[in-house]
């Protein structure tokens, strides 16, 4: 992979010809793309989307097609849920941080109705219907819990309601039909999708103002000049190795990297050499996908010492977080007899016992740590409390049943999966700002390629949402963009 | 404080006039700025410094003044000290991770003996004197532990010796006499010093290469050119709240910020703009002030859960970086009546009790959680071992006398301290890298406004290490620059 071109930048008093012009040109075809593509194309704008690949989709084709979605959806209220702008705000603001942008999630809250009407009136399919929690639905089924809004602490802040809406698609991967809807909307539009473009470097003029994009089609240069503007939607860095080492090593200890070819964060290096800034490239979305089967949310989640460290049924993604940047990436799922069930996916034991003594001493954890770690959780549980971690009184069951075992979920022996969260640094208008806070003049982004809603906590669907929604505000700021 | 003014770059065509021009310009006057400009002038630059204070000296003049050091250097040896740039290395690879710059730090430690003689040759005195372990030396002796060289897991990766150089100065601010040395130094060689003159923005030509620097001095504009290159060398950002906030949040809980007013970012901010990158900006060096005097290392550390997670006896900024990235900054260190001294700096108990039970109760800590651990903790230190967290025997001591403590040690409730350890990203000549990888023509960095040779894990000493050595070769490169 080539992380080392230098021509991020190039000067329009080099340009000697463009080869094409338009008044916005989007860079990558993803739902963040796709977003803007027909937003700036509905203001009547000339749209250029350039695609790297031999088709659109990127990585929200490979995903689960599931958007946050709320403050009162037609959905929620068809399948009988309460929820409110202020409510949707109280959450994302309590789980998206450290320190979250409070503007976005503010207007995000605001207008996430009308955002999913947006998504349906442009042929996003969305079943009514209610499915449960998790952060994706088998079925063709729409809502459920994807985050935190149930569990300690979260439940006593906002008003717990489904966001997590799933496109309609049988399978765990709707993001296909998401993907498949959103560019049939694109087509629908003037806007003309250009594949196999990669774009390399951003043109800029004398005042500093972005003007077009260098990109070659088949080994050669092509210059695409954009009058209003360019809106990079290019995806994240996860696929591009230094970038992680330098930014985010955890980050690749996961085995599986969510994200295409094109996740090689040349969207962020090509903003930050027109002067933006890029925020939190520190950070991930990790799951650790222990959830399945619901039941093994009874079981005991303990770091290499034998401590509990969160409360189970957190989100996925939260105890992912916890477990791989607080706790090394060392963790193990302790069950009984009782409640033991085949995971999903498959995970192996790293040890068996009669005892939890035996169990202690097979994982080679400090005398004693592990049974008093169980003693004071079972003691708890008989009474339907857990009284260090909250965890709710549905998953308490005390494991006392053997044999025991100890699931497997260190990060080199299981299917953990991850995506960078860092990028630009943007504002509610998808504009791209510098270090100092100011606009770099003519470049707006959108989705993993900024920065977005969740500083670093997570819940699912909150990339999409994202995507969709900021990569709308961005093509339509820039196609009012002036020339 | 001034974050968002948008002229943080400048084109050489809007310049009428340049008010003066040297080959290098440094900007900033702390350890890394005085390394930079006595190198470049020896090579014969005509050399310029700016500084925004009335006098140099920087953050390094209010610190303690500990370099770190080794491979053998006059002091090592003169005090019977075996080392060898091989285990310097050994120990910085495995401290000064994730993913530290292994071609720096290999650099450093074969260089290591030659700076040294470097810092004598200019004028900083050293006394020949071993005081002991510790970041600071109240004395005005020289050779200390400053990190976790005897500690578990690295005393057995690297055999261990004191590597903290003190400059000669009576009281713990020891960098006082190393700027006023260093600065001695600078006004032996013909680099002129303007102090007073605020940096503001970098001016770049056509070609993207850095050519000179605008200042405001007493309200005016004044325009510097720089005929080789500009070095900048201006500190970190813990004194910019915006920044901090948008990289870092989690700093801004410490009490106590290490810096001066200069550490405002700005010399990270001007360097992007040119197009460099910044890295690990998410980092700091935290300080958890709990090991004066050492006996209190006898203590037991716990978290909010009454669970222990470190060996006490790690260095102070380990302890202190697990304690507030990992453990929220919410942590106690356990006492007993036979172990208690009154620390330094003055902490207060956050409960008292007969008995740890009720020092559990007090702390409203989980039931038999404290206990649990205390229990384990004891067990083992009857025996002198550590099953869970390998502190090393001499401090181990069964807390079993009454009454029982927890100091408080709550970041919002104890002087942590703390300064920013992200930066621009350079090589090992101080030329400042796109992200891409590529130098930015006729600029060098140095200093707090790196990321230097850690990544995030901190021994004392490196700061200023980083500073002088890596202060040194940019200004060296930057005068042999072409013009």
């Amino acid at each position: 992979m080539d992380t080392r071109n230098e021509h991020t930048l190039r000067w329009e008093r080099d340009v000697v010809a463009w080869h094409d012009e338009a008044d916005v040109v989007v860079v990558g075809l993803g739902s963040a793309g796709a977003c803007a593509a027909i937003e700036a194309a509905e203001t009547g704008a000339d749209v250029r989307v350039l695609e790297r690949a031999s088709g659109g989709g990127g990585t929200s084709a490979l995903s689960t097609g599931q958007i946050y979605l709320g403050g009162g959806t037609a959905i929620q209220v068809a399948c009988g849920f309460e929820d409110s702008a202020d409510e949707m705000f109280q959450y994302l603001m309590a789980t998206c941080g450290p320190e979250p942008d409070e503007a976005k999630i503010r207007l995000f809250c605001d207008e996430s109705v009308a955002h999913y009407d947006w998504l349906v009136a442009h042929g996003v399919p969305f079943k009514g219907s209610f499915y449960g929690e998790g952060s994706y639905t088998p079925t063709d089924d729409c809502l459920s819990y994807s985050g935190s809004e149930l569990t300690h602490a979260y439940r006593d802040i906002a008003k717990p309601a489904p966001r997590g809406h799933t496109v309609q698609q049988v399978g765990i991967e709707a993001g296909g039909q998401l993907m498949q809807s959103l560019i049939a909307a694109v087509e629908k539009t003037p806007a003309r999708v250009d594949v196999d473009v990669r774009c390399e470097s951003l043109v800029v003029n004398q005042a500093r103002r972005v003007v077009g994009i260098a990109a070659v089609i088949e080994g050669r240069e092509r210059l695409y000049r954009a009058r209003r503007g360019v809106v990079l939607c290019a995806g994240g860095f996860i696929q591009n190795r230094e970038m992680v080492k330098r930014h985010a090593p955890w980050l690749a200890r996961c085995k599986y990297r969510m994200g295409t070819d094109g996740d090689d964060g040349r969207g962020i290096r090509m903003g930050m050499s027109a002067g933006g800034d890029a925020i939190r490239m520190h950070t991930g979305c990790i799951v650790l996908p222990f959830t399945v089967p619901k039941g093994l949310l009874r079981g005991v989640m303990v770091n290499r010492y034998g401590q509990r460290f969160i409360n189970e049924d957190a989100y996925q993604t939260v105890v992912g977080e916890a477990a791989l940047v607080h706790h090394d990436g060392q963790v193990f799922l302790i069950v009984d007899d009782a409640i033991y069930e085949r995971p999903f996916p498959p995970t192996e034991f790293a040890a068996v016992g009669e005892t939890i003594e035996e169990l202690e001493r097979e994982l080679k954890m400090p005398e004693r740590s592990l049974q008093n770690t169980l003693a004071l959780y079972n003691a708890g549980a008989e009474k339907s409390e857990d009284t260090v971690f909250q965890k709710d009184a549905e998953h308490l069951q005390p494991l006392v049943h053997p044999p025991f075992g100890a699931l497997d979920y260190r990060v080199e022996h299981s299917l953990w999966s991850v995506f960078t969260m860092g990028g630009l640094h943007t504002d509610t208008e998808g504009r791209v700002l510098t270090p100092d806070g100011y606009p770099v003049s003519g470049l707006h982004a959108a989705g993993r390629t900024t920065s977005g809603l969740a500083a670093q906590g997570y819940s699912s669907g909150l990339s999409i949402a994202d995507a969709t929604y900021f990569g709308r505000r961005a093509g339509r700021a820039c196609a009012s963009s002036e020339p």
